[in-house]
């Protein structure tokens, strides 16, 4: 299941744009607790989620994905 | 909210394919009718939906991303 690496993944981009799971939640419109679930891996996301945390990152949504293929 | 356009680029790609809801949905452990509702925008995948669906339908889900992407 790739949802642990989607966690990963989220967690190394946000650390890349050296923000706090509070401002990536703020610019996300989430959570902040949600964003910690999703990088403990223990939230699914939606594909809406992944656009909007994307968005949020200044990253290609396709270009997130293809990061957590390549993780696996 | 990008899921209609999943469910169109999804619709695409099985006919591409030349395959029926149910030879997709058997090809993904997916009801058919799920994939039904995935199509006509009327459910939000998560990504190992996103994940499973492109498995079956021989394409990267970093590239089915992309065909969204592209069609906002």
């Amino acid at each position: 299941m790739p949802e642990k690496t989607f966690g990963n993944v989220l967690q190394e981009l946000r650390r890349e744009q050296g923000l706090t799971q509070e401002e990536l939640a703020f610019r996300s419109s989430l959570d902040r607790t949600y964003i910690s679930l999703l990088e403990r891996g223990l939230r699914v996301p939606t594909i809406d989620t992944l656009f909007k945390v994307s968005k949020s990152l200044g990253t290609k949504p396709e270009d997130l994905v293809a990061r957590i293929e390549a993780g696996r």
